[in-house]
């Protein structure tokens, strides 16, 4: 098995006897001209490989022999591999041996991963069997845990949602000792300013061990996010506004620009940066989270480049951005980002740098992709027990346990309602009357008002949690997903109570799976039989299904393109303003669960 | 007694809520322009410090209290507190704390040092004691770990240097553990490529442990340069050409430009850097060793920042360069290098940034030097005996000691002599044929070329080294000095044997000294009772001298302008060709000792 994260042997013997021309290199590339995103200039030179590293940059004669596999380059740019600082995998809902299928033709060599679903389903050695699947691939997978599982916290009397594995400060010590471990990520801005115990334990742990710590904390700016920074936070990735992310790069906190499905302010965010004349070594790419179907579509960290290119940027600083900055935020920059003797061979040949179209992969020093498919024959390992009897309700549901109810002489009452934008997964506060029949309050669905329950599936408590939401102005139809990063527990929203447990059973049953319901009918579904987040499908059938069912949610009457990334992660208080966990509605600013019903008016 | 380096606490309380407007700042800072190094702008921001941080930049009304000291920064600009990345402070002759009284008022907040004759000579419990003393002054004090000591290393027959104190693997590992080291430094390419196990032992518990391998590799290129850095090496701070530093530049090795009394590159650098429109995020500055002169006169990374801003380096880059990017190389950006939150609020308010005349010093949150002199009263601790009484000769040398013998029917032989160019403190070889009488082989003043010897002084082992050296041109003077980095053995050359003889028994005799002798009297001296390499003086007293001692040893014919520094590396086998320890002669190519006699000629 591979292992070639392991930064704790750095000293490679055959490495450096071919840089020093005293043994051949495996591989010679020859002919470019290299893109170096630390001088910021573009040369010709070649490059000697051997095993995962590159061993000499320039004329590289003295290390070919016969044996030596010369790849032709004249012409070609030859680019680092390219990094996504900041990203979830599992939310592709493909294993990472597929995800990396299909990563690596787009240039993508090396992800930074929370695995945060991965941990709450299977623990440590969920996360643990990640990693190792992922050294069966072309792609390197640092690793940067979550800081704090269960996302959703508790404080007092309002309990932390419902999750199989917990991941806290024990935990962390314990993870910190893998390899592949560089710090954590997504650390919330009100976990730190509330203090929370275990969270400056984890803080301090990390910094005291030369780790990093990443931060969460869309929105903010002025003396909430630079009193945040003052804990020596390192990164922000979720900057919704340009002017937010050049007052974070301005104050010291790297910024990862996430465009995405979710998130679409690299274009302006470079515009300002460029009219400013601001320097961008701060400053990466990055996806958060993504769909399969962008994967194989528009593209990853690729996209990103051309989109920064679009936007004006000088194509070296976009690939700088891509690779070298990337690797630098993280710390991470001896092993990968730029082609130097020592780093990991993971060199791209692109064919034109403006338009980013890549011909080869090189990855750990072998060829691994040509001309957008990948060459290596990648196989998924067989996943553990636990990845595939996951689900275990108390007893099925019913149409009655999703019926939200109030005194029963009341006629209508007022309900704070989610209302979700249609540009960030946000939910603000609405207010709404309702009507009341025999105690139960029905949802509104002329005026988009419907119902949303959290199912806890993991330890059989039986826990529903309810509440009303907006945005999604489904006309009849149902939609669940056991795919609820990363508690994972079965989201259902609906315009009536028996589709919706139709819907909840019908995921338990299959065990997993992301379904659009209408009149107790399957309209389309995409399985996740692995933990009920993952399916071990090829991804382009994975991305015709995540199409299919999109559409059948348009057709309910849903606005939002991607709907599933608007229902993912109302489990999480790490957004404003609301949060649906397996115990109710929570308020982010209090942590607090209220009840979602105001008031009887009539 | 503060202890601002313990980067093990990250998450402080009261800055916090200083950020938050909760808690009043200590001091703020109003009116002046900022230099953002990070996003490369200069704008007008004002900056609250809470004990010994930065709280907030920006508009801080909101941590202003009645109890805020405010600071005036009308039209000034406020620049991050600079940083040497690679200094060995003890050079200057003076205890740290003396170091800091004048480094402070030049804007030097914080150095990172290996402090290797303090280990040399009093192990670990003596760089520890150094490292204690700093934490009572204003200067921050990193710790980088010499790689290996003694560095004369020992293959086979041909010994190491005689030191009281080893550093190695087991050593390394115990000083890991301190919160002020950060990785080593000094790492000998050539202990590398012969792939010396020890160092090989060290490199991979620094990576595994997240801390930085930094190179010394002056004059290296293609092959050579490239193999070291196949090893993760961080940075190199001895390129002795333009050119050369480029390659390194591109290679992806970190530059710390050294602009010292031996080393002169900067300007022609810049150029070669400007010209080609190469950017310099991965080249920082620093002066590696210089005299408390240097200090006192020209100045630290002050006067480097100046050069760069000669050689035509846009004021903000060079600033950049001395603080975000020194910060960088050393991975303690989150500490150090910017004005921003959570960093050590080490802040110059600088009047005129090109000319770089630093009005106010701010260091972890107090005012400590105004107009060039420090405000904070320092005072050197009690050194512990070892530091006092640190002269162990087996007995007093003998004039007969010095000479170096031949058969005694030989008339004339020819030696090789260690031939030491104007420009840099190498020994290049060179022949010559010298008379010999009665056996004893004679100098031969006239064409330059003098006995030079190594004394051990440690162990009583009565070891005395010998070798011819040329370069100095003393004509009939005797030069001695028991500063011989890092073994810290005496080093005396001359044109007599008894002058010599005097000298190195005068040195023993005073506990420490440089001196320049001549008939058997003191000319000038320089005591040094701590070590044999430092004194508690002020720091103006040692300056003079400096100056005065050099100028003695000029009068006896010298052209080199700092005579101490091309003798003073002499035992370091890290610097081509030749060295001379207390064992003789040593081929640094081979890493043997060799006979300076190479063939009796007549």
């Amino acid at each position: 098995m591979r292992d070639s994260i392991k930064h704790d042997v750095m000293v490679d013997k055959n490495l450096m006897l071919t840089a020093l021309g005293k043994k051949r290199a495996n591989i010679a590339i020859r002919g470019g001209n290299i893109v170096n995103v630390i001088t910021e200039e573009i040369y010709p030179a070649d490059i000697a490989l051997s095993g995962s590293k590159i061993a000499y940059v320039g004329d590289v004669s003295h290390c070919v022999g016969k044996d030596t596999e010369i790849v032709d380059a004249k012409d070609k740019y030859i680019v680092p591999g390219l990094i996504d600082p900041h990203i979830h995998p599992e939310v592709c809902k493909i294993p990472i041996t597929r995800f990396a299928e299909v990563a690596i033709p787009r240039g993508t060599t090396s992800i930074f991963a929370s695995l945060d679903d991965m941990m709450c389903l299977a623990g440590i050695e969920g996360a643990r069997f990640f990693l190792d699947e992922a050294k069966n691939t072309p792609l390197k997978v640092f690793y940067t845990p979550y800081a704090k599982i269960p996302v959703t916290p508790g404080t007092g009397d309002s309990p932390p949602s419902t999750v199989p594995h917990k991941f806290g400060f024990e935990e962390l010590k314990e993870v910190s000792k893998w390899p592949e471990t560089v710090g954590n990520l997504d650390t919330v801005i009100d976990w730190v300013l509330s203090l929370d115990e275990d969270i400056i334990k984890c803080i301090d742990h990390l910094a005291s061990n030369r780790m990093l710590v990443h931060g969460h904390d869309p929105f903010e700016s002025g003396p909430r996010m630079q009193a945040f920074l003052t804990t020596g936070i390192r990164s922000d990735h979720v900057p919704f506004s340009s002017q937010e992310a050049l007052e974070k790069l301005r104050s010291g906190m790297w910024v990862m620009f996430c465009e995405s499905p979710i998130a679409h302010i690299l274009q302006d965010a470079l515009r300002l940066i460029l009219d400013n004349k601001i320097s961008v070594r701060h400053a990466s790419f990055c996806i958060d989270d993504m769909d399969t179907q962008d994967l194989l579509g528009a593209g990853h960290i690729d996209l990103q480049i051309k989109t920064a290119i679009g936007a004006g940027l000088d194509p070296i600083r976009a690939v700088q951005m891509a690779t070298l900055n990337a690797a630098e935020v993280q710390r991470m920059d001896h092993l990968i980002g730029s082609i130097t003797p020592g780093r990991f061979a993971d060199v791209l040949i692109v064919d034109d740098l403006r338009k980013f179209k890549i011909d080869k992969v090189f990855s750990n020093g072998e060829l691994v992709a040509l001309d957008g498919k990948i060459v290596k024959k990648l196989k998924t390992p067989k996943y553990p027990k636990i990845f595939l009897k996951s689900f275990h309700l108390k007893k099925a549901v019913k149409s009655a346990d999703f019926a939200l109810r109030t005194d029963k002489k009341a006629k209508k009452v007022k309900v704070l309602v989610m209302n979700i934008p249609p540009y960030a997964p946000m939910r603000y506060r609405k207010e709404a009357i309702l009507e009341v029949e025999n105690g139960v309050i029905k949802p509104d669905v002329e005026n988009d008002v419907l119902y949303c329950a959290v199912v806890e599936r993991h330890l059989k408590t039986g826990n529903i949690g309810l509440g009303f939401i907006s945005g999604f102005n489904l006309k009849g139809g149902t939609i669940a997903s056991s795919l609820l990063v990363p508690h994972n527990n079965i989201i259902c929203l609906g315009s009536n109570s028996e589709d919706m447990a139709f819907a909840v059973n019908y995921v338990a049953k299959v065990g997993g799976a992301q379904v659009a319901i209408k009149n107790k009918k399957v309209v389309e579904e995409i399985r996740l039989p692995l933990g009920g987040i993952m399916a071990d499908v090829p991804p382009k059938e994975m991305a015709e299904k995540e199409k299919a069912i999109n559409k059948a949610i348009h057709n309910f009457g849903c606005p939002i393109e991607r709907p599933f990334f608007y229902l993912m992660f109302l489990d999480i208080a790490g957004l404003p303003d609301y949060a649906l966990s397996d115990h109710g509605l929570l308020e982010f600013k209090t942590l607090k669960y209220i009840n979602p019903i105001i008031e009887i008016v009539k």
